[in-house]
């Protein structure tokens, strides 16, 4: 059997933004033998979880679930909606809006990367006007998608989508609206429908809180009709197959059994909690985090307060301290993994994931790993944020107590 | 909590071809903690399944895992070494050979689909010299890849790929080979490197024991040179980033950590057993099997026993019995899963896995379920298959006991 | 990681009368975290589960649960009710019988163990008219209580409880009824109330397919005075505070918590299906794995077909054919435990356990077993067990189906 | 599927001093598939386990281990070796020293009960002193063994067993030592034979990080000899037989097989640490939450710091505060589960417990829990008891590092 940790006693904190610490009641649900896919009872079981994962999107379209992890996802909103040649806008709001705009030049679209000047992007969220005011340029309309992350999973920044959809509305341009949201689905406040979002794309290990494998594309009328269209070589990702054999709770390939299951109980968790119960509870967990980043005297990443994530938060560290050599010290001493900076933000900064199966006790551990750790490596702090953190928590409870 | 069974007690027989029985050991492992993909011990993991899984496809090239399930592994082959318009021959061996004919159809290959005439193909393996013959045609070399299936796993026919090899050699033709063995990988013999195949395409659900949602492709170098001027757009399937990623044990985008447990822990009963100890294993119950099905008076779908399947048997049943009202009932009396018939097989024949995790025992089982189920449908058989395939299994031991 | 099995692959069938398979449901809710058994949560488990499982026992009064295998409730039973120099009276029907002879002698108790004659009474069951003979003879009522075994898991005999009682009675005499039914619980029809038991001893590892570990007594009002002023030194078996704390859902010391977890599932599985659809389950296999032992040409254990056990089937050896040298080779050739000759059955027969968690298919395979290991220990058989039992379960079918 | 916690997310703290949290490596081994208790890969475990067990109690002699929760195995270590109406003494340091009292008197010994006058010896260990010269004065030997309770779980006092063990031989004394260590082993220092016990008792459900269900006797060869002559009435718990089984690696009844695959586990783990590290651990721990009390302001239970418990510690309230009404705080608030106060000391202080699957932010999170729910209970606190343990870790590595 693997042994994954060095550490001789207790368990793993891991306190990255995805994937997050899969619930038990998950893995057990996951234990379940793996059955014929082709059978009655999995088709009675893949009509139900169609049917429920919709919730979470907040939509009334179909939901198309990937055996695939969430990259996957990313090429199956491009590849069903565009053709090679086509021009897409994307805007850079971090690591993970520079990769999917890699895999779009890898695509073979032409994709237009704009956003803040610098490292400024990096640090606050997809500015809505700079989308209308290209979208506005573009009077042919040679832009056929506007691609936006929702949760920069690497930077702790939110973007508003709605105010996109405005933008674009506004430029009364036709381009599809693509979104990311494989960070912010079921942890951060977010709705295919009423945003008027035409695919949103997510992943499992995140929010859902299961491991990584299986990947979304919400989808809505015109994106459907535009994959009846494109020209981009496609298959394995192709809708059209899928939502067929989707009619009757079915995939047109070996799906995968045993992380539906787990889906499946993750959907039900989230549902019986009640998802805004749920982001009530992420919202909470972030402001407690930031209190506490506040008090060590440290710079939150995001430089916009009203697009703070719930999700995850992004600690800079001051100038001369490398944000790795801190994580790793924390990581050796307190069995505690946080997020590395990526890319332009590397050393720069680490990330804190406060999201899916914690409590305010996790955090108040990983507050205590992080401000011991940010000691040992030799940092002044200007005072205690566990103490600031647990204050918080103290003071203002969810719902009455917990 | 999920209840997948209608059955009020006993554990379920799953004798379909795959996914098969996951054995407890991996299930074990997959429920390890998700641990950080970009942390130590991660890399460490990465590096020894990466390292490790190269024997089970027996060979000294790089093996690429997706976070896929299989049919997404054909497309990963396609797409790294053809570019659209290219000429491919498929040959026609079942039905999975038809549904790679139309993925290359629609990732705008030109395929060529040659075969037996009739439904002959599907009761027989590939017929090198077709090839050999075709590929002698083609003077100016437009065809870039024959495309076969190993294990057919709509079928039980086994096509030998050495004589592919030697066919294409024979030939003197330049065509990169690429090869399925989902179903074949750790229960049929399969030699990556002395048979020259150029992708060897798997999956995780059938020998390996694992759930769907990982597959592979094992590469020649032949076959990466190729993929480096392809024009196909490929992005999340690109060999190159992995291979680079996978130099220390890490993906360049989220991987299925905890299949990639499970995966660990195959490799692991595999090699402990010894590969060839497998193998034989599977030979033994495919030929247990065979004496039930010619102890029935049942014919078997394959007719060339050169070729008979080590992993699964079909089962045709006589002129006027609809195998799937058969497979019903043994279903709903015995709580046994059979594999349908697919595609031109529908309704004509039922296959039996006996692959993966079983014993003699298990098989037992099964052919007991299918003979009462049988009986029971109203057929009459010949004799006992039980009878038959226990004396079989009593008077050929394997390995002096076990 | 412990390694349990030295067979390659697939599942050890354990047919053993007990421990029997212990289901996934069951070993997953058995692994859910330990609380606190002081907290509130465990106090509403415990009462839920105290209620739950007196309709297992058919009983209106309480049952107590021990945190120790069944052997203890035996000591239970005896150590609350009886004092040191107290007759009792105990039938000779297998070697489980002697066991709870040999420990009432330890307790300093005075047994009179009666049975049949020679081996006969291993080979049927209580003969409730030589219990109430000795009764009637006792006119100064210095026999306190009367012990029989319910289902005799040495020997596949299930003795008529009802009878004993009525024996009891028609000789008008005070003694108690202490009945072990340790292997016939959830699995043999039995009841506590209706068939006037004192105390019923059963254990986890059986009907309610629990590994061991926690066992036993429903008790009458009449066996509580008793234990109101028994001499016996006892503490930890004492009913007296374990019926206090069990009150409000607790224990006195600490309990199993996580076998309580599997037993509260146990109990909901058996509920949900029905208790009566329970036993009828088994004597049908019973009856299946009969027919099979007369199609051999064998002799079954029991020689009375009215108290026939729907739980196992001893079946026996010829004479000069030494059992254990049959179940060494099933075991190492089949994977297949079997339940060896006890006490004076010692290389008799062989004991084949049918209960629990099992199906038809389950069974077919033990037999296939048995019968091949027979044949390679070189016995003659009459016919194929395999066969007949497979026509018995197909033209057999429970309600309707399965 | 039970459902054991009303809070949404999140696992819950149990830092009760036991059951301590069971690891998932152990709740893993203990899914392993039951097995035949009578088959041969038993016997192999069981003679394993047998061996690997007493390093852990620091013994060269038999350990005996039950299929029944702590409590049973005081009853046994009694039974074993005395007889009714035979005089102990026992010294009181808590509740359980006083539970074990009222197991004496019910088992019909005399035991006498000393120790410090009024609350005093719930705050201090045995004094071995007052032993001696109660020894000393028994000069017919009319005692026959000394009781005493090494980690008072219900206090959070160690005591000294070797100054007990050389207080019985200056007194010149026969008596038999017997010391209840079922909270200690594995977490606090023990030497049987080093320190001249005659019998151990201990249990699973503490240090071994079991689930609770088996307990242990560590016997001498003295206790060995005492039980063959004693007249105690005893039957599950004897020494003799299982003794003679265990020779092969069984058990004369059905042991508790799960159970059992996990203490392998449990013992594997500890070994692989080795055991001084185990116990450096639970030190440093100890010191550590003994810090952060001290930085309340508070007391702690134990008033001498030669005998605090690496195990527990208790902390004690000022006047006028309901410990139970702060824990019921902690609890509903941080999903926190403290232990309760015992007995005398009921409302007056709660129990953290630090042993066994922790790690330094496992207790900086309990820590957390503590400071806020007693403040938000009302409570006025000199200071930051998470920081002091913080910077305590933080300056305190255990080994270099972690």
């Amino acid at each position: 059997m693997l042994n994954l940790d060095f550490h001789p006693s207790g368990r793993h904190f891991l306190q990255i933004p995805g994937p997050s610490p899969v619930p038990d009641r998950i893995l057990r649900a996951m234990s379940l033998p793996t059955i014929d896919h082709r059978g009655p009872e999995f088709g009675a079981l893949g009509r139900e979880l169609l049917d429920k994962v919709k919730r979470v999107f907040k939509t009334e379209n179909p939901v198309i679930i990937y055996p695939a992890s969430g990259t996957g996802a990313w090429e199956a909103a491009l590849s069903n909606t565009l053709s090679p040649g086509d021009q897409v806008l994307m805007f850079e709001t971090g690591h993970f809006a520079t990769l999917w705009h890699k895999m779009a030049l890898r695509l073979q679209l032409e994709p237009e990367f704009i956003g803040l000047p610098g490292y400024e992007g990096w640090r606050h969220g997809v500015q809505a006007e700079m989308i209308e005011a290209r979208l506005k340029e573009d009077r042919d309309h040679r832009i056929k998608a506007v691609c936006v992350v929702h949760n920069e999973t690497s930077t702790g920044v939110t973007s508003d989508i709605a105010a996109v959809r405005r933008a674009i509305d506004a430029a009364g341009h036709p381009a599809l609206l693509l979104v990311d949201t494989i960070s912010g689905l079921a942890s951060a406040d977010y709705r295919h429908d009423d945003w008027g979002v035409d695919v949103t794309i997510s992943g499992s290990q995140k929010g859902l809180m299961l491991p990584p494998g299986i990947s979304f594309n919400a989808v809505s009328d015109k994106a459907i009709e535009a994959s009846r269209h494109n020209a981009m070589p496609k298959s394995f990702w192709a809708w059209d197959e899928i939502l067929e054999a989707n009619q009757n709770g079915y995939w047109p390939y070996t799906p995968s059994t045993n992380l539906l299951y787990g889906l499946n109980e993750s959907l039900d968790m989230l549902l019986e909690e009640g998802l805004e119960h749920v982001l009530a509870r992420h919202r909470r967990w972030a402001a407690g985090v930031r209190t506490a980043v506040q008090a060590w005297g440290l710079e939150i990443q995001c430089q916009d307060p009203a697009v703070y994530s719930p999700v995850l938060t992004g600690v800079v560290m001051p100038e001369g301290t490398d944000a790795d050599a801190v994580r790793k010290i924390i990581y050796e001493r307190f069995d505690l993994s946080l997020g590395t900076g990526l890319g332009k933000a590397k050393g720069k900064m680490f990330r804190i994931g406060h999201l899916g199966d914690c409590n305010d006790l996790t955090l108040i551990a990983t507050l205590g790993g992080c401000e011991a750790g940010m000691k040992l490596a030799g940092m002044e702090l200007a005072g205690s944020g566990v103490c600031a953190a647990l204050e918080y928590f103290a003071t203002h409870p969810l719902d009455g107590g917990h």
